[in-house]
């Protein structure tokens, strides 16, 4: 089968194009996998760049997300069929509950091989169901960014009807923490940096949208739009400085999800103790996070945003765009 | 000022309408409100019946819930301001957490005088703002059925999107259950029993409706509409043998708020324990909760569903219609 | 290796002493473990009896409860390793989060094979390390008794310190119950039938007891031991009659674990709703809980109860033990 | 009546004694209490720097925490009576739930007048009863210090048996947070800087203690002491630096109480992302959770630790110990 692997760590062009034997047949509980389609995530990035390298397996297939067929199965499966069409989970071993300790601390695509590859062959416990009016291409942009922005909508005392929810930009998460905290009820206030982005925004479902690049102080006016108090959740992507503006932008004992960091650790300011806030690290999701997400998501008939399909081929380009960072909601390679 | 009293226990007649003093001057933290309308619950019906005469003030101004105008303040009122539309709690002293044990336990219209008169003196801790898209007459339907559909929905580990919730009948509580459900990003399945009703219920948002006149094993239908596995969530009012179906309507784990009793305590089957359920009895909730209730009604501007207004007068001609059960939403009763 | 297998249902004479093949090496991600010791419960007794026949697998080794030594392990297992001593979950496929759907909804001993036997090869996620102090026959009473107590405590809103708790009797869940309660800080409330049982209770750190045969009407014994206002959580075992005496001696807006059912449903009085109350069925927990559990035991050094320890060869009378009912505690079999 | 007043703000020697008129009768839901015991915080000292004295009353009695007896009471108090011993609550307005907005944000002794005065005249819901087993000075400890401590151990998911909680120092909070965790079954670590100080942690009964001078790297002994995993949750007092090692020695997916600043906010590094952390600011709590703190001190006979009780006339010395910082416990202030 053809699958992209890490030949050295530095960039994009340390991958390399392999041909790579089958896996064989599937053993007790295990699943083969025909995948179809995979998608980028920041995180990709670094680990190309061998910031992770020490925990990575050697010669890696990289990329967290995948989604594709089931083939074939091994005997005492019951979770799946062949044929049934499925996503590949973040955390093989996180099933529900807290996040094991120690076991695959990358995800897939890190410790274990990634969805750049044509087979697959996991446990069962690894597989959630793609909602029917999914495509593939749709379905694989779901097991860390979506489940990322859900993870934080639903941490802590989660997330209700009537309140307000920040969203910092267009990326992934922040696309996918919009669309989905409007299923919760909630009233959207995104943060972007042009008139066209804020429009998608808008069109998506922003209750409020606000240009960051002529508003620096934009915690300012996420205040005026919410009577002075500020969102109940803030959902923070972790860039430099941006933490700081989401404490003054969040209401007293409001909470703020933490789903990634760019350069260094947050510094809180006096403001986070004083307005009795709480900080929440997320860290993707369980696969019970997964399938409730899911369910949601097939109800809602929610569709993922997708700023373009790569072939297998174009993989180098696909980590291109990534690093170029322009895009609006996800990139998607299909594997055909 | 006009009130309607009950002067003997028994039925509507027992009313009487007086003329009594108008509340003086708001003391320190009290706030003087001209009452503008009022809605009725089943639970009227009881108290006029004297079911819990031995708990009930004398010379009692029934009803629970009222809506009107704030027109005088004592010293220390900060929580609101002469002018300001309000409406008034259930509970008096259930502010957030845990209901007060021992305090005012029939609530409103019951240990302490109603809302059937046209001031009402009390402290600013009993008073909720009324929401900007709201008439009085629809505010006046919040306290306790809007308020307990919400807690109905809210117990326990709550409700995500997703999720199922199964209402019965059109009812206020079961008819703001689904409405707010809608709001939860859950999928509503909602029993009646004509197909008039059954329409109201689709245009309000059910996803499915069960007429349970021709199905009269309707928890069969309800499992049908859910692959088999029940709903998440039951709103049960506790009607004869609705118990029952509601525990095989539910879902392994799932829950069932139990809203009212209309005759006797639940009887459950093995199934209850066997499907691992848990329920939760509903005594409509705190400010808090309806300070957040009332958030989600402004952000999606719900409007209450009112079947009939009454004039003040026709307080006897309201009761009756509340009696007669054949109401689809609520009874209201303007007080002009 | 000897095992007892489930020959015809009906009473304790179907159980058959067979010598069976033991399980050959491990598959991927399995372990072998040498059993060393089992305990009963009172589901067994069902189990024989026929109750859940069609549930069951044919030729089924009966029993939930083991705790033995592990002697081979397969690929790729993590989590254990050759001489650990290890505990077999109750529900093979619960880890965490909330029990799978219709995956063995019988459990260990009824869905698949039991503990009654010398040797089982089970999957690495079914298994739990073994809290140091412990010998093999006081493991072996924790995967369902003792996990069945855990959960009742924690269901809903969980224990805190100096709330009260109510127990009823001396089987193996009240006992935990009893003890585990003490762990979080709880002030227990016992019940049992006689003055020698009561000073067990009271030994084991019950500080209050009431003997239930010399006030029939045990609940007015409770609210006086609780200033009137009832009990916290009331861990109720179901038998006939208890259900309704536990809502009573429960204060407004607690709770009831329902852990067992002797006989049919519960019925449940008006009071149930009136008091505010939540019920929550108990079916035993999940590996996760069971972790936390065992620090619980493993940091306070709690020591299970046992009233008697049997022979492998005496297994038929450990169960005519079970079904006397006299025992105070945990009946355990030692697999030597 | 004798009661200190800042009379400038800069040092203690701003503070004035003064003689005071008593407050007249209590109006109604009022109650007059005659104070006997206060105790001092180190927020103390920010109050008398002027450090908040734009939110501060004037001619402010500082001091938020006391207790006394009532003397006294208005119409329609129903929550205590003359002669019954109670506490102030922190937070006058915060009853349960959330804390509320914009109300007296400083708390008692800073937007509304303290404790250091023979009398005080209170709303009713400002009180709590004191547990039996406490002497007024006990009772005067726990408004602010103890019930941050039980803020900080209740806070997320809240403290399980056999988990286990990091604290540091012996000032009050710390203290608290030690004995308070001992009754929700936690295993305590607790860092302290002399022989003498970590003698008298252990007797209070913590698991492990360290010498963070000998130490400096003590999150490296936190782990050892916890099989290199890390504490549940760390009780963090906020110095310079204390929060870095707190991120290191918290285990994967668990969190921090951060329960006061001494140098601007804390600066946390990507360890708290990367091992799935939440952070917590606690602003000492609600009356419903005092009173829950109090029925498990009761329960417990829990007696709080103070170093020394100054006389009403040595309140400045007593500011003076506060300052010096090498106070064991609570320092408490008898006002007789």
């Amino acid at each position: 089968m053809r699958a992209y692997v890490i030949d050295r760590y530095g960039d994009v062009d340390g991958l390399a194009l392999r041909e790579l034997t089958v896996p064989g047949a599937p053993g007790p509980g295990q699943v083969l996998v025909r995948l179809r389609a995979a998608s980028l995530n920041f995180r990709e990035l670094l680990i190309l760049a061998g910031q992770y390298s020490a925990l990575c397996k050697p010669q890696l297939i990289p990329c967290s997300d995948g989604a594709g067929e089931v083939v074939a199965v091994g005997t005492g499966v019951t979770r799946t069929a062949v044929g049934e069409r499925v996503m590949l989970t973040f955390h093989p071993h996180w099933i529900s509950g807290e996040m094991p300790v120690g076991r695959d601390v990358l995800g897939r695509g890190g410790s274990v091989d990634g969805t750049l590859c044509e087979f697959a062959c996991v446990s069962q416990e690894e597989l959630v169901r793609i909602p029917d009016h999914l495509s593939f291409e749709e379905a694989a942009t779901l097991p860390c960014a979506a489940l990322t922005a859900w993870a934080a909508l639903t941490a802590g005392p989660g997330l209700s009807p009537g309140q307000s929810v920040l969203t910092q930009g267009g990326g992934g998460v922040s696309v996918f923490a919009l669309q989905l905290a409007r299923l919760f009820g909630a009233r959207v206030i995104a943060l972007s940096s042009s008139a066209e982005r804020l429009a998608r925004l808008r069109a998506l479902g922003a209750d409020e949208v606000i240009d960051y690049r002529k508003q620096p102080k934009w915690y300012l006016a996420v205040l005026q739009h919410t009577a002075g108090e500020g969102v109940d959740l803030a959902v923070e992507v972790g860039g430099g400085g941006t933490v700081e503006q989401s404490v003054q932008a969040t209401r007293v004992g409001g909470r703020i999800s933490l789903v990634g960091l760019l350069s260094g650790g947050p510094k809180l300011s006096e403001a986070f103790f004083y307005r009795g806030l709480s900080l929440h690290s997320i860290r993707v999701g369980s696969r019970e996070q997964f399938e409730q997400m899911c369910r949601a998501i097939e109800v809602h008939r929610l569709r993922p945003v997708i700023e373009q399909v790569f072939r297998f081929d174009e993989v180098p380009h696909a980590f291109q765009a990534l690093r170029a960072g322009r895009h609006f909601g996800k990139l998607v390679v299909a594997i055909d």
